[in-house]
């Protein structure tokens, strides 16, 4: 354990995941480095009990196990191997934990653009939401070299309640969250559709919520998402954008394998018109206020769109 | 008890699921009367302990209680109020069960023509499956008047694990079970979609179902069917052309009432493509098949389709 503890950790983006996972390290008693791209996130860090720093790479500098917790591909790259990025500073032989949802072959390419720097590197999507990472139990979806698991494991320890061990190259961990992502904006988009469909057939919700949680129309999602719904609450806890960006992945991915995924374009298509329609930045679920704009009808306690 | 049992029953309908809630009277002791349109099938319960009719009206003489357990809204009415059907031969102030999936307004048409003859009626959509239909588990959404369910009750114990009482007036069970087979329709579909997509992304998707159904992506029908295809047995549970049947209600009467239902619509279509791919007898999770065929990934144990 105290050798566990030895490892230097450096955690690049402290946003509403990245913060929780910095500081379920700091509480497991890991030095741990953060780095945001705002000042005054990586002051917050500073704050609880964190080192702070200005770059990613002097963030990473010493550092055993670089987490980047940043919201795509594009930024994981340029976080990593960017002007100022962390992989030249962190300790060879180190390790590079990625908890990005992103394209499986972008998570290749890092993952070999790390190998050539004698790096080794796990692709790690995780899911759970802002709460489970600040309490150190996300699920983390991960592939990747077994002797990089064994090296990463005290911190994997920390922060997270399950970890899938799925393969040993980077690409893997990438897959299989992709296609929980595809189920789950489905799943998302389709309780939307359905509890609006239910007030417009005079229906009430609340005991369509109690009887649909029930019976074999019911998803997690459907548990998890229409309560925001009945409560008339759409403040973000987790944003139509995250699902319009990763239903675009897997929408892109499929397009470009010519895999058609007629179920996931749709649902892609009303998270957009969500979107479109001022919501991005609210609750997922407001995909049914959408559908209530739209058709008329009225769902409870009702806010306007931001 | 006894009082209870000395309801006179008929059965009307004794397919996967008529046939289990008939037998399901029988061991509770209630005396059932039952009819099929199949002869056949009519002499199969009679060699179960029933008493067998040669139409609905001859089954339904002097009954307590009809129940209807067709396919559809236009059987129900055929058999109750059709040539030769139940509901001028069964007593007066004697309760209607009727179990089909229908549009709200048909439940409340029937409702209407058997008040009109003294009678009372329960719009009491049924799910569960053949297996639970026969061990007296089924889930029953029903609507009517709180008087009919009192009538009933000793027959709903008998035959159903759960009853929903969810209103006072015919149609509203059907909504129920309207919005629920949207939803069940939809996790098929997306489950098929998502499924397949993995396969051809390389996964294993043994390792896919297990890290799911543990995951935010995870649905009832995700559950329930992926063995299916995992196991490669597309013998029909559940047929596809249920939910040909069920989504093309749901997507009428969105239309009717001009109210979008995208996602719907759009798993609507892959359940008629699968029907149309000579699948439409064989179990819900053909949908994977059709994918399957269409993008060329070999799925598990693959029969040819019938």
């Amino acid at each position: 354990m105290s050798e566990a503890v030895n490892l230097r950790v450096c955690v690049i983006g402290l946003g509403s995941m990245g913060f929780g996972v910095a500081t379920s390290l700091l509480k497991k008693g890991f030095k741990t480095c953060g780095y945001d791209i705002s000042a005054e996130t990586t002051a917050r860090f500073v704050a609880a009990g964190g080192k702070g720093a200005v770059s990613p790479a002097e963030a990473a500098a010493g550092a055993d196990v670089v987490v980047t917790v940043v919201v795509n591909g594009a930024q994981t790259e340029q976080v990593l191997f960017g002007k100022g990025g962390a992989a030249q500073s962190m300790s060879k032989g180190g390790t590079i934990l990625s908890f990005a949802t992103m394209p499986p072959q972008m998570a290749e390419e890092l993952a070999q653009r790390a190998g050539a720097l004698g790096l080794n590197y796990i692709d790690g999507p995780i899911s759970g939401g802002a709460k489970r990472a600040a309490d150190g139990e996300l699920t983390i979806m991960a592939s990747g070299p077994p002797e990089a698991f064994n090296h990463v494991r005290p911190v994997l320890d920390a922060i997270a309640m399950t970890v899938y061990e799925l393969g040993d190259r980077a690409g893997i961990g990438s897959s299989f969250k992709i296609v929980n992502q595809l189920l789950a904006g489905v799943h998302i988009a389709a309780a939307c559709e359905a509890i609006t469909f239910a007030k417009a057939l005079g229906l009430d919700i609340d005991k369509v919520y109690e009887v649909i949680t029930a019976s074999a129309g019911n998803s997690w999602m459907f548990e998890n998402r229409v309560p925001h719904i009945l409560h008339g609450d759409y403040s973000p806890q987790s944003a139509v954008d995250i699902f319009t960006k990763d239903l675009g992945i897997v929408s892109d991915l499929g397009r470009g394998m010519t895999f058609p995924l007629p179920i996931t374009s749709t649902a892609l298509q009303m998270f957009i018109m969500t979107a479109a329609a001022g919501m991005g930045r609210d609750d997922d679920a407001s995909v049914a206020r959408l559908i209530a704009k739209v058709t008329g009808i009225e769902l409870p306690g009702q806010p306007e769109a931001a």
